[in-house]
């Protein structure tokens, strides 16, 4: 095992996207600044009668989910956190106090440990609860008709500046002469439509009042398609800094959310260096801890144990719990049969506690409980799969839709509640049974967003995991799924480190930003547009730094022709100087121009001949 | 630009299979052996009343594409070419004839020229060409009832010895104890089968008489869905030796058919080094040598040379032609106004030739011509979509469509003459608009074989477009397309060195294998369900075997849990040693068998008790 590390500045990833800048938009509502990167793209040349000329082409913005790291203006200190963007609007609300104390005796516990200050956050602060009788969940005031700041943050984000792009899309049709705009319905989508959603359980916000610094995002699928990315140790490997890294790394990337998984040592010291660095919402599966606390016997777990471990986590700013309540006694038997069994490690857990007392799974006979202590800090439910099938031959079977079903019934407790609702699917289905599971889960969880794990559309392809399940990813994120549960190349295999976690988040931005074309998302088609210009155009860095990963893209074209000169060049290495198809359309266009002036002319000599009185002899 | 070099036996991968070995299965019908790969898997280790008990698995049976090279008993010399397979049963129908020459002008030039010679295939046969108003293509057999060895040895192939396969399900379901084949519809693919859909036009099996060394396969939506990889040089970049390898190397991986896309210089003599070593059938663009006969200048093509490279490259064993005959000059105008304008290298070279010359496409009037040519050598056609579209802003166009049609109306050309089609599809296309792209390919086309690029779902990933077409090319191979034409991470980037080919290929089996899946071809989950089962035991090395890349998941599993004994450890890094999911299930097949023998008891009792009366007081 690797000896635990806490991180330092130096090992974090910061800097600038390529080719971009880091903008703020200012809120109308409230007194907000929503952070978007802006791609600067180089002119278009063209010349006409011998005349080298240089239009202009717009802007792209971004959704960006990096945080402030990749903003060159921004103090980061990793041993202090990032700034505590939320913590004002959350205290303005009123309907907050700060503790005296933290309010989990594991969470004392640990603070009063000498032996953890050398792996210990330095500037721990105490939390905050809701007060006596106060539902500070976002559903809760969504129902109440008020727009949250988070409400008018998200709005301006996901809209990436939509009435700029209105404009420019025009403009940019104008000159370059194509149909861009006709697939793309250019819609705004407004804070009101936010609350709405919000209201009627179709979306949520994930974000902890204990996690301020997280900047706010909405999961729901009338939104862009999310993406989440799974880190954390285990009891064989990793450490603090290394953790910390990665999902500073993930949110670079692309990452909308990140969960810590970890089942480890020292998770809770682990889980407040990346709570406090993590510009994204942080989902954890608190009964993974609370095993650590038995020693690793599902047989011990108790109700109390957990409950403490939900308000420990809670309090350190966890924004969702993956909890598996709807793992029945009665379904258990029914994934004996299974070619893999249960796979799910909550699941799992649930099912040999189950069995071992042969009684009701506790998250199921306490969920009301759970439900006080989530909208005492607004944590979301994520309700967890834990009968999800672990292989294609057990999709869709008897124990996953039985346990889909409870998770309906628990949806509609939570929203008694005023809780937030999501709810996890598979895991691995072929590719002619997806759209059952998402018919399916509307239909049960009453629209209540779906939050998926791919699914993999086969088991063949260990190490290459991120593939086969981006294919499904894609598929279920545009039949309906809200947030897809990014899979890494080393699925299956091992634990993911740097370059696995960027390789799966880069898959899930395509599985994720695919659906989001499929589905019309407003706005969506406009970067591939871009791209698809510049490349016609060979402009080269553009289309790098337009594209999901432009280090990777540079690197590759220079792998052929690395001259600076090359990236210029109105050719590539696919065809050669000589002959490029690209060339060949330019062409195209000057002769359908003259076709065009051609048939206008004798339209204007047929009008003409009209005119004057469409006789031949005259 | 890299130096010609020619290929020695050492610059080729050879080597068994990662725990398989190569068998033959025989034919019936004809005097055939048709190789497949053996996986020879562990027995399941299980313990009843404390005793260890070892229960054999079946071996699984995998379709292989690697030819010879993967035989250790083979003999190989890559200056003399792969053993002449087929040239008997060729020879034995007494329809072809060996020429005393070259028919193409260019052949003979290239032979004579003594400066070519330090780069020529050493053992260059006299080409075999049919014999005066002979037909030799499969389809004019399958039309006349014949089932030639070509047909039997690709019924026997797409089954995977699939009668064992059943045998040994339900003996596996036995000891397995759960419910595997219950979604596998086990059907045999019969000779007459393959014959009938041949006949229909349904399926193509490309194999020139003039490359007897290529193991026969099939094309068609009722048979294993099939993926091409690209390779050749250009201008700028790579070498003969280069070239061959790579070809070797795609079809180790998986690759079924292998198009040579070369462009730049001495295409002849690359092309016989390729064919002369190549196990699955070859295709051209043959345009693009006719471009470099005329020093790339498309207004200066002709029949007469395009002619000649057509015969050319027939009588060295091209499998089959992408002629790009759809390309009207009407269509062309279409394509002004799009993003990308036209980016298939073919379609542009037509375009061009059509507007300076404002003339219709030469392959259009000289179609019937080409078939002649097509049907003395049995090549096959793939009609292409020389107006795809190069962005997803440009899918689904009337530019498109318009070309489509048209190779509908060539499709029924070819038909009249004998001649085997399949179609060439897109390119981009988002995902609600696939299937569109299929429907519509089945009806213009009456069913001819859809052969797609992709398609890509999105433009914004350039060096991950393996991808973000592998997620088009799954679902298009669901809907109906017979072969996927493979994507490498290099698309729109650069030419594809070695690890590009390993990685498109991978990344497309999955798309296709995935469509299998999906489309429930017989026996396509019986190796998903191997690997999950061996997964579940925590049969490292047999998960490692069946899966697609044995290396690549070893290497993974590796950097985690290096040590031997973790390959046999009933854990890994994922969850630890004290915590496994894989291990509860097995805890949980208990207490269902106590449950079942239990619910078995009750039974009992209560078929005894309705038995002896049904009375309570008796």
């Amino acid at each position: 095992m690797k000896k635990d590390t806490i991180p330092t500045s130096g090992s974090i990833t910061r800097g600038e996207y390529s080719g971009s800048r880091k903008i703020y938009v200012r809120g109308k509502l409230h007194d907000i600044e929503v952070a978007m990167r802006e791609v600067i793209v180089s002119p278009t040349k063209t010349s006409s009668f011998g005349l080298e000329e240089l239009i202009p082409n717009p802007v792209v913005t971004l959704y960006d989910t990096s945080g402030p790291y990749t903003d060159p203006n921004a103090q980061i200190d990793i041993t202090k956190g990032l700034p505590r963007l939320r913590e004002q609007w959350i205290k303005d609300r009123g309907d907050v106090e700060q503790l005296g104390d933290f309010s989990a005796e594991y969470s004392n516990e640990r603070m009063s440990n000498d032996k953890l200050e050398h792996l210990r956050f330095e500037h721990i602060r105490l939390p905050y609860r809701a007060k006596a009788g106060s539902n500070v969940s976002q559903l809760h005031y969504a129902r109440k008709g008020i727009i949250t700041a988070e409400m008018e943050y998200i709005a301006i984000r996901e809209n990436q500046r939509i009435d700029e792009l209105m404009n420019n899309s025009e403009l940019w049709a104008q000159h370059a002469g194509h149909s861009f705009g006709a697939n793309t319905p250019v819609k705004k989508i407004t804070p009101e439509f936010v609350r709405d959603e919000i209201a009627k359980g179709r979306a949520i916000i994930p974000n902890n009042i204990n996690h301020p610094e997280s900047e706010p995002m909405i999961i729901g699928r009338n939104f862009l398609v999310k993406i989440n990315t799974n880190i954390g140790n285990s009891a064989v490997t990793s450490s603090i800094e290394e953790e910390v890294e990665k999902a500073v790394w993930s949110c670079r990337w692309g990452g909308d959310t990140l969960m810590d998984l970890s089942t480890g040592k020292n998770i809770h010291e682990t889980r407040e260096w990346i709570i406090r660095n993590c510009p994204v919402p942080v989902g954890t599966v608190p009964i993974y801890q609370a095993l650590e606390k038995v020693n690793g016997k599902a047989e011990d777990l108790t109700w109390e144990i957990f409950r403490d471990t939900l308000i420990e986590q809670a309090e350190q700013g966890v924004d969702y719990f993956t909890i598996h309540a709807g793992v029945l006694l009665r379904y258990v038997p029914l994934t004996a049969k299974r070619v893999t069994g249960i796979v799910s490690r909550g699941g799992s857990i649930m099912a040999k506690w189950c069995l071992a007392h042969h009684k009701e799974n506790f998250l199921y006979t306490h969920f009301e409980e759970i439900c006080d202590i989530m909208k005492a800090y607004d944590v979301s439910f994520s309700l967890g799969d834990g009968l999800r099938p672990g292989c294609i031959a057990d999709a869709n079977d008897a124990a996953q839709f039985g346990e889909l079903e409870t998770l309906g019934e628990l949806t509609k407790i939570a929203w008694k509640h005023d809780i937030q609702v999501m709810i996890e699917g598979p895991g691995h289905v072929p590719m002619h049974l997806i759209k059952e599971n998402m018919d399916k889960q509307l239909e049960c969880c009453d629209e209540a967003p779906f939050y998926t794990l791919g699914p993999l559309t086969t088991d063949i392809a260990p190490g290459y995991d991120h593939i086969t399940s981006a294919i499904g990813a894609a598929m279920i994120g545009w039949y309906g799924t809200a947030m897809l549960c990014y899979v890494t190349p080393k699925e299956h295999l091992g634990l993911p480190d740097k370059k696995d976690v960027k390789d799966g988040v880069i898959a899930y931005k395509i599985a994720a930003h695919a659906a989001d074309l499929a589905k019309g998302h407003p706005g969506s088609q406009y970067r591939d547009n871009a791209l698809s210009k510049a490349r016609f155009e060979f402009r080269w860095e553009d289309q790098f730094n337009l594209s999901l990963d432009p280090e990777t893209a540079r690197s590759y074209h220079d792998e052929t022709l690395p001259a600076d000169g090359a990236k210029i060049a109105h050719f590539c290495s696919m065809c050669g100087p000589h002959f490029c198809s690209m060339k060949i359309t330019q062409d195209i266009r000057e002769y359908a121009k003259n076709e065009e002036a051609m048939q206008k002319g004798m339209e204007e000599k047929s009008k003409e001949f009209v005119e004057t009185g469409a006789e031949i002899y005259k």
